[in-house]
């Protein structure tokens, strides 16, 4: 009696990867190079257990009680003055919303911006997660084809004049799939392009505190907060499990319409875990764990760089990520990474398959790999086993 | 530059009554009635605080790590054992979805099943989180009347056959915001109807445990979980900030869709805090908690009623509940309970009008009016301050 009684969006809501993924990985002896999933080097165990007592002790009943929907004020003020430590952002706690992972952020702008057939541009190849969220919307998803150093500006000027897209959602900083980072060039073209095409900014920052390599660059939208919408999460640098990240909307209208749609969605987002992220974040020194974290990504990236040179066949390619948790292969032409997928699988090695990340959800050569969250000594034999299977 | 951009859909969610609620009782001098706030003593803190530590110890990691969309799976156990031991429901663990709060069932349903000018059918007055939740996805709301034993059966079966309402919402115990419970009569011919006209039930039950006279009642939906989606949550028995209530949708095909929009919309609920409510609900007594959440608010309630009789003028009548935390007062029909609301806050208390209740959002001569969350000497004095605006 159900099936006829579906929601078209619901319909149009692609089947998940990432939860056949995360199945996977609950497979012990399944080398996994697919989900997203942080070290465990990243959980500050004991100093959370610490902020848990503390903050119990101290604020009792208020940390179990039902809250306001923007989230908690100490952690806004938080946000702001790493923000603004950091890049020299000017904003103030007001202009940002708490929100349940990343993940709630991609729904509320979907649900804010899109309507039926609405054309909204992303990355070519994008993030999965971003696809998904937007795809309950039905929109005109239009893909722009990212280079070695961001997207083809070509491209994206082409979409913006002919298409007029509500929004453009990007990820500068160690892309999700491939681990490209934008040039300052690239960002400075998509900004003065968004602008003259009054295109909103979506910038997804998940992975940018991840830099190994080089000084991280600031953000595309803090020249342009009033036209853009910049997300950012904890689940890379403290904990995932916690689902908290945030968003930043200088406009207040705006705001006001996500604060609704958060409401809508789940009041608030777990107060608790916002009281003890914030005290953790008070207590400790984040940069000396974050620091911790880079130097542990950056060996693990390099084995498995290092490990497909050596078992690839030659005629793979693959990107050289300067931070984040993810590299970009890709297949000779004609091969599927689905089929490879298979029987990689039957091996117990898995990755993701470049198809999630096309919009058009077409048979690809291409696939994502992590190496955040399996020793040097297993990537090395996953790589090797995949590399056997190439040739 | 964003107005103009803005979706269809959150035009048509309306500005919400919860959060200016929330904002009011941060203020320390205000005398609430509005919130649904549970009374402190349902926080169990020390247990909270041992759970913690405990699960850290014992899982590590895990509880720190990204998580299967469908919730933990001790968590989804406890639940099924739980409701086999109250009420004989024959339900596996599968059946069940973790949710961040019951709010987030709302939403999720109404993504799944809600096309623009669908019809569903609510209680009148009904809950104003299902209201705003199910208006973004642009339904044709049709409010059927509750008597004092549950919904105008007649009304009822007029909407279902003229209709056809994809689905039914309704909470049958102590309901919000009248605090009503359904009579087993009312119940029985809710489900015969349903059936007959092959609308789905969604039950909605955040204050079953709640009872504090006479004997909880069963589930509708226990009767025809095929048809059916059960509601539940830890909000009023555990903690409200921990965000964690629960779905059982025992069609599976409706769970892989529900189970895809959950994912879309954050991934999963926070698994530090599923833990931990899992670790806190195997340790303690439950029984013996709520026992004493029940017996407070039994005095809570009596208080209320009872100043209510002493200072309410005659024209105002009011529901009895006989469990829950809302009660419901009408005014005499020319009155006006924003008007009376707008007085109120000035004398520093607050209640939530009608409006909020009714889907045409009209001018009501009804209030809600909470009594869990203040002392009995406070509801006294609150209640005293109303009448006497009231006269």
């Amino acid at each position: 009696m159900f099936e006829e009684k579906i929601s078209e969006r619901s319909l149009a809501t692609p089947p998940s990867f990432i939860r056949s993924i995360l199945k996977a990985t609950e497979q012990e002896q399944t080398i996994s190079f697919a989900g997203g999933l942080p070290n465990p080097i990243s959980f500050p165990q004991e100093a959370i257990k610490e902020s848990t007592n503390r903050v119990i002790d101290t604020f009792g009943a208020k940390v179990f009680q039902y809250a306001a929907t923007a989230g908690l004020l100490p952690l806004r003020e938080y946000i702001c003055n790493r923000l603004h430590t950091k890049y020299q952002m000017e904003i103030q706690p007001d202009d940002i919303l708490i929100t349940t992972g990343s993940q709630q952020a991609l729904d509320l702008i979907g649900k804010v911006f899109i309507n039926k057939g609405d054309v909204v541009a992303l990355e070519k190849p994008g993030y999965l997660g971003a696809i998904q969220a937007f795809s309950q919307y039905q929109p005109d998803l239009h893909a722009i084809t990212l280079e070695e150093d961001g997207m083809d500006i070509n491209e994206l000027e082409q979409v913006l004049k002919d298409k007029a897209p509500k929004f453009l959602y990007v990820i500068p900083n160690y892309q999700n799939p491939t681990g490209i980072s934008y040039s300052d060039e690239k960002r400075n073209q998509v900004l003065s392009l968004v602008q003259q095409y009054s295109c909103i900014l979506v910038e997804d920052d998940p992975y940018g505190e991840l830099c190994f390599e080089g000084t991280p660059k600031g953000y595309i939208s803090a020249k342009a907060p009033q036209g853009s919408i910049l997300l950012g999460t904890f689940s890379k640098t403290v904990t995932p499990g916690m689902r908290l990240g945030y968003m930043i909307v200088c406009e207040e209208g705006l705001r006001k319409r996500l604060n609704t749609a958060k409401e809508a969605a789940d009041l608030h987002s777990n107060i608790f875990s916002q009281y003890i992220l914030w005290d953790y974040l008070s207590h400790n020194d984040i940069e000396v764990h974050v620091e911790k974290i880079r130097m542990l990504y950056k060996e693990q990236c390099a084995t498995m760089l290092s490990a497909m040179k050596t078992y690839f066949p030659k005629n793979v390619s693959f990107t050289r990520p300067t931070g984040g948790m993810f590299l970009w292969a890709t297949l000779p032409q004609e091969q599927s990474s689905l089929e490879l997928f298979g029987r990689a699988s039957k091996e117990n090695v898995v990755f993701v398959p470049g198809n999630p990340f096309y919009t058009d959800g077409r048979d690809a050569n291409t696939m994502r790999l992590n190496y955040t969250n399996s020793s040097c000594e297993t990537i090395t034999e996953g790589i090797r086993r995949l590399g056997q299977l190439m040739n």
